[in-house]
């Protein structure tokens, strides 16, 4: 029994992610799918607009027979952090290929990537010009290499995936494989006349509230029944940003440097612009706490790392510390799982004990802490402790 | 030119601490009164319904002639420590006498602090019963030694006052002197007929969000017209508790231990409390929090403490620094604080510098700028930075 690995956030999943589980299959002749999908919160720093359960329950309906969490020490993370963490996971349980969309499926984005890496290696500069984040960086070695130079999002989180293969040295293990992404690019906010809408466009259609069947035609009715409820929480409302000058306001700038990424002058600049003006909204204050130097992405992650009071010790333990935490399986995702199971060499989580939440998942359990918090609901379902996977038939 | 030293809260000011300050200068024919007054959050640990600086205004209106801001580090204290802080600040701003209401004004307080002290330094067994609250240590000691057995309120602070004269040795500097209360005892709740309501019962009126003119027998026109306007911030309602649910659910059980008064075993507690039912109110917390070894007060001072993130060492620091805060002062006021400039010891602070906001102030900055943020207006006014001592004529 043979199974493809998937890297998403599903948020929210839609048609595009049914027809991508569905090509994995049919292109490898593979018999189950292994998703590794982000938690609570994705890559740019941001609640999901529903949680891991929902999301997972939506994922298993549309074609995942496995769904892994990402652990948060991986999920909100820059690219490359992000997709070492997801290809090792994916390793781990047992896939053999890797299907990633991207705008470019014609390159060997492992070519790409070991001469890219060939050159880093072998020159100093690019690793001493901490001006420039990391994707620059990697994109202008590759550039000098190849010629190619990467602009769309899934053809860097590609190149970013080859480059964990080759950093986890499992090139002989795992085989990626992109796929020509169709319909909807990554950021595209219009929803078109075609049964595939980028999750962005999906997530701003919500902002407007519109019926289950305005979204019918780009998700499943299930989903759009959800959707039309509106999100769980909204990004980063005037409630997200009320705890984060809270947070600020009481925390001396010394313990804010303690904080994973919250150095280099960070903490100061932070405290300061809270500080300055505590009637501000949250787009003025970004806006004022963003430079060249750091992205947006990057700073919407160091202030959700600044939220859950992320340590950098914090941090280096858990990625020092990867497991298979299973969110749901399908019932050919369960006999998959099982016939693994000798061969899984990291903890494998099914039931979230209490030792568990102030040991391996501490973060993670955090990060859960927070998202119920935030749930605008009557009544708040735990995140970990007491949930046990969704299986389906 | 002489001084009456006052104690208060003013939370807030009425027809009652009006026939104080009045009575104070009568009694020792001082020709101005010097109030010491708790900030944005008073002694029980609960934020004061209008911010320090409306409070002063409404003081300076009704007799006082200077208002200095009892720092959080004394304001949010058992009464021995808040007795302690304000006898002191009031000592070295060079009063002869301190007034203050008793239910019992015909007790020599100074006689029963004397005895008990005597008492209890003899009396191993009274300092080493920790399963007791200070106060019934303290109280004990008394009945033992005089008889006398303080239980109401305002006798147990000038109890308090007496001790602390003793403590640091004021005793041929500063006289006490005890005047009777009249009208509302201090847990009163009911409006009764007399001009006099007390201030928990004002409170609760305005709860009620009753009109001006049913304040109108009780306060001054000013207060009434505010009152009316409900409370500027509430105790501990729903939007306080999320913020402390927030605070302990991203905090380890580890550093909650550092926050001061958040030992033995209490900070596991309340992040079990907390985590166990994200659902639940203030109340419901609260009473699964509450065992005998903690009075109420204690129990919320330590969630304020919390809430602030407070550490032992921040708090040991700050009691060790008193200085004097001035709020406001009449022309009077102004010419007593002129006379007494060469007099005073400690540091004075009538513009807060950005260095103070970290040094001498760090405590007193913190609390004023959550104060602030929980303030429900368009436009927030700062707490300390930029703001002058009110002036009247």
């Amino acid at each position: 029994m043979t199974a493809v690995g998937i890297i998403a956030e599903y948020n929210p999943f839609h048609n595009g992610h049914a027809y991508h589980l569905a090509q994995a299959k049919m292109l490898t002749g593979a018999e189950t799918t292994v998703v590794v999908m982000s938690g609570n919160f994705v890559q740019r720093g941001v609640p999901a607009i529903f949680d891991k359960w929902q999301r997972t329950s939506l994922a298993l309906e549309g074609g995942a027979d496995v769904v892994y969490e990402l652990p948060f020490a991986y999920a909100v993370q820059p690219a490359h952090l992000f997709a070492r963490g997801a290809v090792n996971l994916l390793a781990r349980a047992g896939v053999d290929t890797i299907v990633f969309g991207a705008e470019h499926a014609q390159l060997d984005f492992l070519a790409l990537a070991k001469q890219a890496r060939s050159l880093l290696m072998s020159n100093q500069a690019f690793r001493t010009d901490y001006t420039q984040t990391y994707a620059t960086v990697f994109n202008d070695v590759l550039a000098q290499a190849t010629g190619e130079r990467l602009s769309e999002p899934n053809d860097l989180l590609g190149f970013a995936y080859a480059t964990a293969v080759l950093e986890l040295d499992l090139a002989d293990e795992i085989r990626l494989l992109p796929i020509q992404r169709i319909g909807a690019a990554y950021h595209q906010t219009a929803i078109t006349d075609s049964q595939i809408a980028s999750a962005t466009a999906l997530r701003d259609l919500m902002q407007r509230r519109v019926s289950a069947h305005e979204y019918e035609p780009f998700v499943s009715s299930q989903a759009a029944g959800l959707l039309s409820q509106g999100p769980q929480t909204k990004e980063w409302s005037t409630d997200w940003y009320h705890l984060l000058q809270y947070k600020v306001l009481t925390t001396p700038v010394e313990e804010l440097s303690t904080i994973y990424q919250l150095n280099d002058g960070l903490a100061y600049r932070l405290k300061e612009q809270i500080t300055r003006q505590t009637d501000a909204d949250y787009q003025t204050f970004m806006t004022s706490l963003k430079s060249k130097r750091y992205t947006w992405s990057r700073l919407q992650r160091t202030l959700l790392y600044t939220l859950l009071n992320i340590r950098q010790q914090e941090m280096q333990q858990a990625l020092g510390q990867p497991y298979l935490r299973l969110l749901g399986a399908s019932k050919a995702g369960r006999a998959f799982i099982k016939q693994q199971r000798k061969h899984v060499s990291i903890p494998v989580v099914n039931r979230v004990t209490h030792e568990d939440t102030t040991d391996i998942l501490t973060l993670d359990y955090r990060a859960g802490k927070l998202y119920e918090l935030m749930i605008k609901q009557p009544v708040r379902q735990a995140m970990d402790t007491g949930r046990i996977p969704l299986f389906t038939e």
